[in-house]
């Protein structure tokens, strides 16, 4: 069970959107963060680093943006649902051009690939609490 | 004149937005998430942050997304612009939240004071770039 | 097996450092910036918030530094031992110090013996992997 | 007078430290973030972006561990001086790295030039506000 899951079970309050969903978010936020991150990394090291600076700069936001939403989506206390919302569609926004891009460098590189099922599988997550907030 | 313009003024590339709005706009995001990571400290001090829970969970989300929209549109290259409107429009809910928090609790604590300037002028920065940006 | 690991995987050039220990690491680092960000939270929903405001400001400087750290271990072009390795020990300072005080809070919420024994495991992983920078 | 001054002003408790050797170390903590993130940036949109990379790849942790130590230094409240210390210890070392590469590239590139100045003056800050915690 991740920290997040068990940091929620302990939560003093009661809160208005499904666990299950909000934990699988937050756990698939932070791992997307850290693909991004380390996908960046991985595309500086390739011989053909200057036909992944487009991967590396979408890497970079997403990385920032992701991890962001994991913070503020891991705060219950006194949240407002309009930032929560707004942030989340910046979300979805970054994983899909970020995933866009590692997709059609996937055949090139194994990272790429790698990094795009992480930000496909953000997306979807950010939008299922989107979806669950409504 | 601020590290943000000048290095705007060497960036390679050409760019498609005014640089002077945007280096207003980097700069309001710089100074706000930092007027909000101080705010929220400050809230902790005080005798009565019971009644400051709010302010400090809205201060550090906008920390956050300021210092997060910051970096994205810090990058010029190969910069998508729905990611970044949608990043600016999150911002700009989270500044105006947490601006009109402030503003409750500006009679009481001249610290909130200074952190609602930084939230309505950020706000106003990140809607300029949106415009810029059409 | 976590996106650290697979990333580090297909990284295309060698690095100098145990892979296993490498991701454990970075593993335990994501983990411990989420339990502080999320523990930090659940104080601000207790009741005697005005006791935790210490856990609170440690938990808040313990997520940015995990975070911070997550990143810097998770690069592998380019490093500085120089500069990994002093982050590392700022990193199990601060683990130690938010460890300590989530420990004396342990017996009244349940939220910060979880994150207390999400500091210790990255305290150690830290020292771990100090050890084999050596 | 910046943010991170006038809420210093505003802070309720008393603290440790001259005031004004720490509003100029958060304001250049502030300042270095932002031109190592710009700088990343430049370094993207060069044609010699292969040569760059070990200069990215420092402006990147430089300016992750200055905004993480900018945050830990605007906390006054309960702030651990051991957890400060070691932050700070780390951010000179990796202010003194980026700085050094950025010298090395400031020939060839304006843009490294602004970035190794922002890095000089931040380590310079830095051990100015490691001097007057002693």
């Amino acid at each position: 069970m991740s920290y997040a899951s068990q940091l929620l079970d302990s939560y003093p309050r009661t809160f208005n959107v499904d666990a299950h969903v909000l934990t699988a978010t937050i756990d698939a936020l932070t791992d997307c963060a850290q693909a991004c991150t380390a996908d960046a990394d991985n595309d500086m090291s390739e011989p053909d680093v200057a036909d992944l600076v487009k991967c590396m700069r979408l890497c970079m936001d997403c990385a920032d943006i992701c991890m962001t939403t994991a913070r503020v989506t891991s705060r219950q206390t006194e949240s407002d649902p309009n930032v929560t919302r707004s942030l989340l569609e910046a979300c979805i926004a970054s994983c899909r051009s970020c995933g866009d891009e590692c997709e059609r460098m996937a055949m090139m590189h194994a990272h790429c690939q790698v990094c795009e099922q992480a930000c496909r599988r953000c997306e979807q997550a950010c939008m299922q609490l989107l979806d669950a907030m409504m």
